[in-house]
């Protein structure tokens, strides 16, 4: 399971203050916390930056990256932005994200081919929020092909089924599940799948979340996620993921495997 | 998920020593509280029995379902006690268990037959403990045929894969993961599944216990498992179970749902 840390988020007030006024500190701070609990690559959430968008990504990469060594995954709704911060990342970034619309897709993905990025799919389009599993899969479909016409491969995308809180639309969490094993059987090999987990507790009480987001990481992993957008400072989800690992045999068990 | 509460065991220092003196108090007081935390079936483990078996299950039976209404799954090795137990038994029994091996099978099956119970099949035989899901499903298969024989259900049928330490036999949690898969396929209906969920973490520190038992039981949920022989009151493993089946809609999800 490939973490992707949501903690780096301009909507977090402490972060946002950070990064308007270039302040690197606390941002460097977190990213390498973040890295010694686990995550894999952080995410490098600038909103949708309409000010100082490009200069802002560009200084954040320029930043993580000269303190921490890791990979990131920017995360803007604006374009240029992303390309600013694509052109001074190092290694394998990630761009979140691209929905699943044909105006997007052939704005999104040239850029993916160019900086030979991964990219996250989320399955949306101009229709809103797909109703259930066969909606997602049609999404699905339209992306990886896409992905296919401009050489990407599938190992590339990671397709997002859209995790909806349970507390408001229980039934999507089935859908998502459905949809997760569907994407397996898109393509040989399969895209990769991602969901930001927090999602599932959103509108929950705050003395829920932490668990509904663990078991519902355990139940996509049972049913073939590859990766989560999601907190790794939450212990109790580090210490269930690593469980995971244990009974699934990915990992050698130690009775210290939890240290 | 059918939880048959592991706790009634006479090895425990407590229970053992109330049951030789047949003070049925802390038996009763127990069985209530099991009940509570969500026990739909109780263990009664009376071990071996070779002294006054069937009189001891007789008693115990009679004593817990005179105070507590809810099911026994009658466990010990001595038919004769098993027998004495199920003629007092009210509901739904469970016979825990048989082996697969022709002498036990064709022991136990007439007896569930006569009494209308469910019984647990254990897939090791002569040859001792499998050694991996082919040879758990070879047993199984023998089980079921055994059933077929004397007119049980598939229904009526709990097979157990045998989940063994992690600690020490890693690689078996996958084999007894594909064995769950596989026995769903062997019939239709299917036999029911279940496992003593205590076993993985046996071995292993104290702290690790409760967080293997939990997320090896939300694995083996993912993957069709029926029933576990575990302890409801472990409260960690309820809410992750509570948890499990209001992320799969199997109960209507509130703010409250943990409360």
């Amino acid at each position: 399971m490939l973490i992707v840390a949501e903690n780096i988020n301009i909507r977090r007030a402490k972060l946002g203050k950070a990064m308007k006024e270039h302040n690197s500190e606390p941002i460097i701070e977190l990213a390498g916390e973040l890295k010694n609990a686990g995550a894999d690559y952080l995410d490098i959430n600038i909103g949708p930056a309409t000010k100082n968008g490009p200069e802002l990504m560009r200084w954040l990469v320029t930043s993580i990256q000269e303190n921490v060594d890791i990979p990131l995954c920017l995360d803007t709704k604006n374009l240029e932005a992303m390309r600013a911060g694509l052109e001074v990342h190092k290694g394998k970034a990630i761009i979140n994200s691209t929905d699943g619309s044909e105006k997007q897709l052939n704005k999104v993905m040239p850029m993916a081919k160019e900086f030979n990025t991964s990219i996250i799919g989320l399955t949306l389009d101009e229709s809103g929020i797909p109703r259930d599993d066969n909606e997602r899969f049609q999404i699905a479909f339209n992306i990886i092909t896409k992905a296919t016409e401009y050489g990407i491969s599938p190992e590339d995308l990671y397709i997002d089924p859209i995790l909806l809180p349970v507390s408001g639309m229980q039934n999507q969490v089935n859908y998502a599940i459905e949809s997760i094993k569907m994407f397996n059987q898109l393509s040989d090999p399969p895209p990769k799948t991602i969901v930001g987990l927090s999602n599932i507790s959103q509108s929950s009480p705050d003395e829920l979340r932490s668990i509904l987001n663990r078991i519902c990481l355990i139940l996509l992993s049972c049913n073939g996620l590859s990766a989560a957008i999601s907190d790794p400072l939450d212990k109790d989800l580090m210490a269930a993921l690593k469980t995971y690992d244990i009974l699934t045999n990915k990992v050698l068990y130690a009775h210290s495997y939890l240290d």
